[in-house]
């Protein structure tokens, strides 16, 4: 074993192996080697004893955080419009800002803002609708690979129900689709595109069964939105009276777990749509900002979780205003305690090690091992420092809680993906 | 007229005289004499025209925040223990923290932190519980009068089911209010105390009559808790079966609106209780953050509104997290949307003016003419800097909505209170 490739790295190590508890190792290690986990443990195995320790001191060191669900062309719009409901603010905000995204000059400068609040916000790892635009959903690629973020990232399908500029050709949709996976599914391990149809209302059976094919022949990954909205679910059921659940419209045409798949929201999934989702191993992205802006309603993450559906989170700019996934786990727990109002005490709220779970180790998974510090996992870590959230004689529990809730970005030293250290983005 | 004690401020002049708009003024100007507004225009007034204008460019004025609930002693718990609902919550976190301070040397250094905060986020008048100790209470009030914020700060009154080292004897616990109302009362224009029955439950009839008489004798303001969770509200009614609601309870000791009165939550307030608060005047302290992370549920605001009852914006720290009022304003917002579908459509959600008016006017209302640019308004102020959240080419009304979804406290540049501006505490 050569010593060179392994770093190791000593502070308060902060981790969810499962949903249920913190895994806490104060003043531990974690032992890494070619960029990926070989162990975690509470004092220097004696094999690595020769290895110079990166000293964390006090500070705690967690996993970055994963956010699997956002667009990146409403990046720009983040906070504006939310007096309105999904189907209006899509018309009046959303379309015509997508429209701009032909315009490479344009979606560059936002792009930058983008990556470098992710980047600030901690989060290493995203899933991202662009616009139906080729040339930028391949800029956005290219620049999170120079970055060192990782993301998937999608160029938007969509055929039917929109405005005209942002109604494309079937063919050319499929085509444009095609080109840009057989260039990026390969050139990075950790940026790569995404079979991306926006939502069944605006893709006609045609299109979807073409990206189910595609998914398919190129091994990509797909993502979606799914019953965010009762006025959605009805338009689907209105579309395709002949399918069950909305769920099972993806599913007839490959797009619902055939390859892995994250659905964003999942607000009125009813029993049927969720056994289906468990069946399929669909991931959830719950995105509580996002469902409280746009008056969605309040998704039912503990019967998911009950009924094993893989549950991430997402920030949902621009539905949700926010990109700092501290915000999102509060927002998910405070939402889960409204949900555990309303089902008269049947379904409990989440716990803060469960919200911290979602965002990292929930949807670390969509992008194999990655979110926790077990063996063989990537490393993707924060380097977290909290001395100006108060006193540090308290438990490394209830510093991460403390964090959670009142830490933002400022506190984040340092970012770590697959073993790099990541500097803030500069473009040209 | 003397022009020396004549201050104009130019710049993009944003506030709500009424909750049902913004009132903007693109490049206004606002006329401060003798720190109150003398008038907001959209260009000078010719008989100002020689005084010095002090310019702010392209950046927002907006009126300071106004927190109408928060524990000062409860800073050190802010985002500790929120797994809990609130009657075990008080016993496990909130109780054990606030039997520290009667040493003075511990409260200062939390309090230092509390003021820094309030004055980071641009909270410019606050109404805070302190503990039942008379000494630390009074460190308070003085540490608030040379910060320059404005405060209502109340030493806590218990004298029955607390823990033993908080529970008041109740002749004592009159006494020290006595004293603190002689010796404070006068000190500040804009730093007072504040009667401060913690709740009903932990309050004996014979301390509420006392209080009651102490408001009426030093004319003094009124803070209290009211109906914040379906445990708390039952133990009410079994400790005084002979009143109607859990206001009347105040109201027939004189502590619900007989001298100005502030409640905290009205999560569950009826609707005897709302017309009772709305005949007497009653303030509502609305407390979103809280009345997620302790599952109290969601509060009728809009309800309030309809009926004519006076609504503004707590923090409450540490039930809430945050002490961000663009936080609380957000999460306002937020609840008030899922109040709308649990009510099937019958209670309208908040818009983005009606949260800022809650923030501003509507807690501003409880100090004076406070929270407003209109004649004879206090010039409490903030400088807003909003470059770093994105373009500056849309609406002002959009740049008003951006900040208060996705600012935070680095883009506020400066503070002012009653005229004068206001830097970073700093205490020995």
């Amino acid at each position: 074993m050569s010593n060179q490739s392994i770093k190791i790295f000593k502070g308060n190590i902060v981790f969810t192996k499962t949903k249920n508890e913190f895994t806490i190792l104060e003043n531990g290690y974690i032992v890494i080697k070619d960029d990926k986990i070989e162990e975690v443990s509470s004092s220097i195995p004696e094999k690595y004893k020769d290895i110079n320790v990166i000293d964390h001191g006090n500070k705690l060191i967690i996993p970055g955080f994963v956010d699997t669900h956002l667009h990146a062309p409403q990046f720009p719009n983040r906070g504006l419009g939310l007096d309105k409901e999904l189907l209006p603010w899509l018309e009046t905000y959303t379309f015509p800002e997508e429209a701009k995204y032909s315009d490479l000059n344009y979606a560059k400068k936002v792009y930058k803002r983008l990556i470098s609040e992710l980047w600030k916000n901690g989060v290493t790892r995203s899933c991202i609708f662009n616009t139906i635009h080729k040339e930028s959903t391949k800029l956005l690629l290219d620049m999170f690979i120079k970055s060192g973020l990782g993301a998937f990232v999608g160029k938007v399908n969509m055929d039917r129900n929109s405005s005209s500029d942002l109604t494309e050709n079937t063919q050319q949709s499929l085509k444009d689709t095609e080109e840009i996976l057989r260039e990026y599914i390969d050139k990075s391990d950790i940026v790569k595109p995404i079979v991306t149809p926006r939502f069944v209302p605006s893709c006609t059976p045609e299109l979807m069964k073409g990206l189910g094919e595609l998914a398919k022949k190129y091994n990509a990954h797909v993502q979606s939105h799914l019953s965010e909205n009762p006025s959605e679910v009805a338009w689907v059921k209105e579309l395709h009276p002949e399918f069950d659940t909305y769920g099972s419209v993806y599913d007839h045409f490959g797009l619902f777990g055939q390859q892995p798949t994250v659905m964003a929201h999942c607000v009125h999934s009813d029993d049927n749509e969720i056994s289906l989702m468990k069946k399929n191993g669909v991931f959830v992205s719950h995105c509580p900002h996002s469902n409280y802006n746009l008056s969605s309603g309040i998704a039912p993450v503990r019967k998911f979780l009950n009924q094993g559906v893989k549950v991430s989170l997402g920030s949902d700019i621009s539905g949700g205003h926010t990109a700092s996934s501290l915000h999102c786990m509060v927002a998910a727990v405070q939402a889960s305690k409204m949900r555990w109002i309303d089902s008269e005490g049947e379904l409990d709220s989440l716990t803060t090690s469960e919200a911290f779970y979602l965002a990292t180790k929930g949807g670390g998974e969509f992008f194999g091992k990655v979110g926790s510090f077990e063996k063989e996992y990537d490393f993707d870590a924060l380097i977290i420092d909290d001395r100006n959230l108060g006193e540090l004689d308290i438990t490394i529990k209830e510093r991460i809680q403390r964090f959670i809730y009142i830490g933002d970005d400022r506190n984040i030293l340092e970012r770590y993906v697959t073993g790099k250290k990541i500097e803030e983005p500069k473009f040209d």
